[in-house]
C-alpha cells in the first residue's frame, strides 16, 4: 500500500492532520493500534482554546461544536476564604470552550468517514522504516493477522508518548526532558449539574481541587492525591467530603451539589518533551513529542497547534518547498516550551507540596495573580492560548 | 534613661524610623552594637524603588540623592545570544534609582546629627524586657562598660536577622519560614566604568551573572557560585573571564571593560520571614523580620516600606489611636510575601540548578517575559515596586 502521508495514531492529532491534508488534496492513511470504539471513548481533556476552536471551525468541524460547546469567559481561582474570577475576555480578548476531547474525536471520526478517509484500526507490531530516505514506510500486522507495509513520502507520529514513533528517532539525535510530579489527580465524572458556571481551580492545604464540567448535567472533578493512591482508598463519600472541603472552604453561600459518580481514576502528572520534532521524513505531533500535566488544559490544544503548523508544511513539502517543514520543529517547540512552562507554573502554584515556605509563595502568587492586572493578564494570555504559529 | 520609642539597630530602617518619628515630634533613641564607621561602610544593596525615593524626598532626604542617584528606566535580561531591555517606565510608569545603601546610610547619619538624634553606638549585651506591658525597656552595656536601661513606650527591632529583637518574640507566638538556596553570589567591586547603562541580569549555563554599578567609575558584579566557595578559588583573572563569558555570550559587539578589583566576597542566598511583625509593644522592621535573596533588589526597599508604614502607626498609637499599629503586621506582611515571592521568582528564573528541565523552563520563561507585554509588565510592576501601603 502506498500513500503520501502515513499517519501513526488515530487520536485527535492524527485524525485532524488527515482532515487538514485532505482539504489540501494530500492523501493519507491513518494507522491505529486500538479499536475505533476505544479511541472514541477515552475520557481526556475538556477545554479548547480560542485558537483551537477557530481552526476547527475554519475547516468545517465547527457545526456541533458551535451548538454544544459551552463558551467560558474565564476561570475562578480560589484559596480558603477567597474566590476570584479572572475574565479572559476582558483581560486578553479571548475565551475558552468546554467541549470534551471525546466530542472532538467524534466529530473527527464522522468527518473521516464522510470523506472516505482510510483509518486502519486494531493493528499490531507497528514499526517505522527508512526515515532517513525519501521512501519511508510503516510495517504492521492488521486485525486479520496479515503483515502489511504502508509506503509513504512522509510518516507522521501522532501515537502518543508510548507509541513507536518517538522511539524511532535515533538515540544519538533525540533529546528528552522529563519531570514527574509528587502527586496525582483523582479524576471523577458525576451525573450532577455543575455547581459553578465556570471552572474553579482551588488551592487548599489538603491539596488542589478542580471543579470542571462536561455538560449541564455532567460534572468533572479532580482532587490532588498522593502518587501511590489506590482508587479503593476513595469511596464516593470521601470524594464528596474532600471536594466540599477543598472547593467550599470559607466561600460563603456556596455549596457543592452531589450526584452519582460514574467514573473515577487516578491520573499521573508528568511533563515530557522530546526534540527535535522532526527527523528525516518522520514528523512528531501531539503527545508523541510532549506531555504536560493537565492543570493548564494544554495537552489537546498543543496537539491541535502542532497539526495546524504541520499540515501546511507537509503540503508545501510534497510540492517541493521544504521551508516550512524544515522550520516545523523549532517553531512548534517554542509553543511546546511555553505551554510546558505554563503547565508547570499552574501545577506548582496550585498543588500543595508539604513545604510551608512553598505554601506562602503559592498564596502570595495567587493574591498577585488575582489583584494585579499584569498578573491576571499573564495567566489569561497563557490559558486562553497564543495564536497558532506564534 | 527614658524615651518614647527605643529603636534597636542603626541601619537604614532604624535611622529612617527615628527620622520619620522626629518629623512628627516623637522622641526616640537608637541603639547599635557596631561602630558608626562600620555601619556607614557596609556594602549592601544599590537599587532604590520609585516609592523609596519618593518617601526619602518627602522627608527632606532627597537633596544628594537627586544630585547623585542614577535613574534607570529598566533592566536588561539576557541569555546566550539574546539581550533584551525591559523599560519599566513604558511598562508601568515607574523607574528605579542606583544609589548605594552606603549613600542612604550617610544621608541618614547626617540628618540624625543635624537634628541631635541620640544614637548610641558600640553597645553590648542588648536585651529586651516587658514587651507585653506598656512599659517595655532595653538593657545594654555601653561602650564604657556601664550597664544601662532604656525605658520606652514602644520598642522597635531594626537589628536584622541576627539581632536580639526577633528572638524576643516568644517561641509560642512566632512562626518562621526559611529557604536556603543551593548557590551563593560572588560579589565584586571594581574601579572601572560600567560596560552598560543599566543593570544586566544574565542567565548562563555556567551560572547567573549580574552587571550592576555604583557610579560612573565603579562597577559592581555578581557571579553565581556554589555554596561552599572560598574566595581564594576566584583570583581576579577567573572573575573577569567568568563575567566576560556569562555577560558576553553571543551578544555581538559588546565587551566587558575590566579594572582593579577593590573588594570581593561570597554572599549566601536566603529567604526568611518571621511573623507576626508585632508582639505587644515590640515591632519588627526590615531584616529583623525578613530576608530576601538579593536578585530582586528588594531588601532595602522592603525595609523602607516597613518603616514608612510603622512611623505613622506609632505616632497615632502614642496619641491613643491603636488602629494602624494593630494593622501593621498584616499590612506589612502582604508586601513582605509579595517581595519574597518576587525575589524567589527572579532567583529561580535566573540561577542554574543543574537540572536540564529547569533550564528549559527558565529559558521559556525568559522568552515570555521579554516578548509578552503581560509578562514584562508583571516583572516591571514587582521590580519597580508597589506603592507603599499597598
Amino acid at each position: 500500500m502506498r500513500t503520501q502521508v502515513a499517519i501513526v495514531g488515530a487520536g485527535p492529532s492524527g485524525l485532524l492532520l488527515s482532515h487538514l491534508l485532505a482539504a489540501d488534496g494530500v492523501e493519507s492513511v491513518v494507522l491505529e493500534t486500538r479499536s475505533e470504539e476505544y479511541v472514541a471513548g477515552r475520557i481526556r481533556a475538556g477545554i479548547l482554546e480560542q485558537s483551537s476552536v477557530d481552526l476547527l471551525r475554519s475547516v468545517g468541524l465547527g457545526d456541533r461544536l458551535d451548538r454544544e460547546a459551552d463558551p467560558h469567559r474565564g476561570i475562578y481561582l480560589q484559596w480558603p476564604g477567597e474566590r476570584h474570577h479572572l475574565d479572559f475576555v476582558d483581560l486578553v480578548g479571548r475565551q475558552v470552550f468546554v467541549y470534551g476531547q471525546t466530542e472532538v474525536q467524534k466529530d473527527l471520526g464522522a468527518a473521516a468517514r464522510a470523506r472516505g478517509q482510510q483509518v486502519v484500526y486494531e493493528i499490531g507490531d507497528t514499526a517505522l522504516h527508512d526515515l532517513d530516505t525519501d521512501r519511508p514506510s510503516v510495517t504492521y500486522t492488521d486485525a486479520a493477522g496479515r503483515s502489511q507495509r504502508l509506503e509513504a513520502d512522509v510518516v507522521v507520529g501522532c501515537d502518543g508518548s508510548f507509541g513507536p514513533s518517538r522511539a524511532a528517532v535515533p538515540e544519538a539525535v533525540r533529546r528528552t526532558w522529563e519531570r514527574t510530579y509528587d502527586y496525582s489527580w483523582l479524576g471523577v465524572l458525576a451525573d450532577v449539574a455543575p455547581s459553578t458556571d465556570e471552572l474553579i481551580y482551588a488551592w487548599h492545604p489538603d491539596g488542589f481541587a478542580l471543579h470542571s464540567m462536561r455538560s449541564s448535567t455532567v460534572s468533572r472533578f479532580y482532587l490532588q492525591v498522593p502518587n501511590d493512591t489506590a482508587i479503593e482508598e476513595w469511596p464516593d463519600d470521601r470524594i464528596w467530603d474532600g471536594l466540599a472541603t477543598r472547593l467550599g472552604h470559607g466561600v460563603d453561600g456556596w455549596s457543592l451539589a452531589t450526584g452519582a459518580i460514574t467514573e473515577k481514576s487516578v491520573l499521573p502528572m508528568r511533563s515530557f518533551v522530546q526534540q527535535p520534532m522532526r527527523h528525516g521524513r518522520l514528523f512528531l505531533a501531539g503527545d508523541a513529542a510532549h506531555i504536560v500535566p493537565p492543570t493548564g488544559a494544554k495537552g489537546l490544544n498543543l496537539a491541535v497547534a502542532d497539526v495546524a503548523l504541520l499540515a501546511p508544511a507537509l503540503v508545501a513539502m510534497l510540492k517541493g518547498d521544504h521551508g516550512l517543514a524544515d522550520a516545523y520543529s523549532d517553531t512548534a517547540l517554542r509553543r511546546v516550551w511555553r505551554c510546558t512552562h505554563f503547565s508547570w507554573w499552574m501545577t506548582t502554584m496550585l498543588h500543595t507540596s508539604g513545604d510551608p515556605f512553598d505554601q506562602q509563595l503559592q498564596l502570595s502568587q495567587l493574591r498577585w495573580v488575582t489583584s494585579s492586572e499584569a498578573g491576571a493578564a499573564g495567566l489569561a494570555e497563557n490559558y486562553a492560548g497564543l495564536a497558532i504559529g506564534s
